[in-house]
């Protein structure tokens, strides 16, 4: 699929039916239809489900359900993290029209995903910190407070904004797929720990200031592979 | 109000309480608060629709409740028709994001309305006569369904993403109301009339010949005023 249909939209935890059919809706409306649900707390095939996804029930009935935000995003070169909130340190937060130039140029074919959370109550950091970058949708009011599927349709609308205007990309990356950089990271995560390495707080958030910096970077799979060989190198091992 | 706030949003006879609950919740997260409700076919009332207006509660209670468009409209600056239809015979058709420009460049502090048809059938053309201009949401499938709320979304969300940029305004229009306007079409049809014109069709597709020019520029009250005079020499009044 190319660009915007190559944007899959992952849910995770979803609460209610009604959500997962707004959503299909507002996918289908702007040209997506790669729909991927974490572990559903509710029915996503529950009458209220196709009831609000209108003409795009499709789009709900072909949805993949699966357990894990890893496993949701395992085949993709690029992932978003949705949130409300406006400052995290350390992380650059990107509007929705930034999003889309930023998954454009990463982009155009290999799967990227628009990571959004529970209607209760969002993301938490282990699932942000899984993703490339983070996006807020700047909003009027301080307590935000959009739906689910209105947030779903402001990125759906914008990534469709953002193709009816040629591409400015000029190279064609071979960009290294998520399962690829987690595998580095857990390799990173063991790697720190055989040398010695005592982190402040958790070893996650010490391997986290390395995502953060390798994740506005476009790294390609032998990019992953020469940080593999450094890693080596730096345990003695090769 | 200052732009956003002093765009209006109507809503002509909407049939879901729950419309009018996330079209209130859509408003108030882009700083929007003005919402008129024409005619509507369902209790704005109803528990679902302050279910779904979540925090914004106060927009539906203060919604008002009118029985034309035209009255609707009657204090507004300038107006847009929202419709489905991308082609439509002289009219240009704005996206919502010149829309945002248009609105903007007319108005920062008088009311302007966005005006959104019913669920089922949008507005029909007597209703997008009364508006200044036209607009539609760019889709990518060709049997466009976008929910009502989801299209308020991205009209509020648009408009508000513009106001985050200083505006280009250079001149302050005192703009004539709607009203005024619509005063002078009634006298033009008249005049037409008195003076022997017979219209090919019906007299007020004749005059939304001079709709559809007159609402292409920003008409002070004065301009209205120098009309109308116009209008009486034709008629041998002066």
């Amino acid at each position: 699929m190319s660009y915007p249909g190559n944007v899959r939209i992952v849910l995770v935890q979803p609460e209610t039916p009604g959500n997962i059919g707004s959503t299909a809706r507002a996918m289908q409306t702007m040209g997506l239809s790669d729909l991927v649900l974490v572990d559903p707390v509710c029915d996503p095939h529950a009458d209220e489900a196709y009831m609000l996804a209108h003409s795009a029930a499709d789009v709900v009935r072909q949805a993949r359900i699966v357990t894990s935000l890893t496993e949701a995003l395992a085949d993709t070169v690029f992932s978003v993290g949705t949130t409300r909130r406006t400052r995290r340190v350390g992380y650059p937060i990107f509007t929705p029209e930034e999003t889309a130039r930023e998954i454009r140029t990463r982009t155009e074919r290999e799967p990227a995903a628009i990571v959004f959370g529970r209607e209760s109550s969002g993301l938490d950091n282990p699932e942000l910190a899984l993703c490339s970058i983070q996006s807020t949708i700047p909003c009027a009011t301080e307590t935000q407070s959009l739906n689910l599927a209105q947030a779903v349709q402001i990125y759906c609308y914008t990534l469709y904004q953002a193709s009816l205007v040629p591409s400015e990309r000029e190279y064609q990356w071979t960009l290294a797929r998520h399962q690829e950089l987690e595998h580095f990271y857990a390799h990173l995560a063991e790697t720190l720990l055989r040398m010695g390495t005592r982190p402040a707080t958790t070893m996650e958030n010490y391997v986290a200031r390395f995502r953060r910096v390798l994740s506005r970077t476009p790294l390609e799979t032998r990019d992953v592979r020469l940080l593999h060989k450094l890693l080596k190198r730096m345990a003695g091992e090769q």
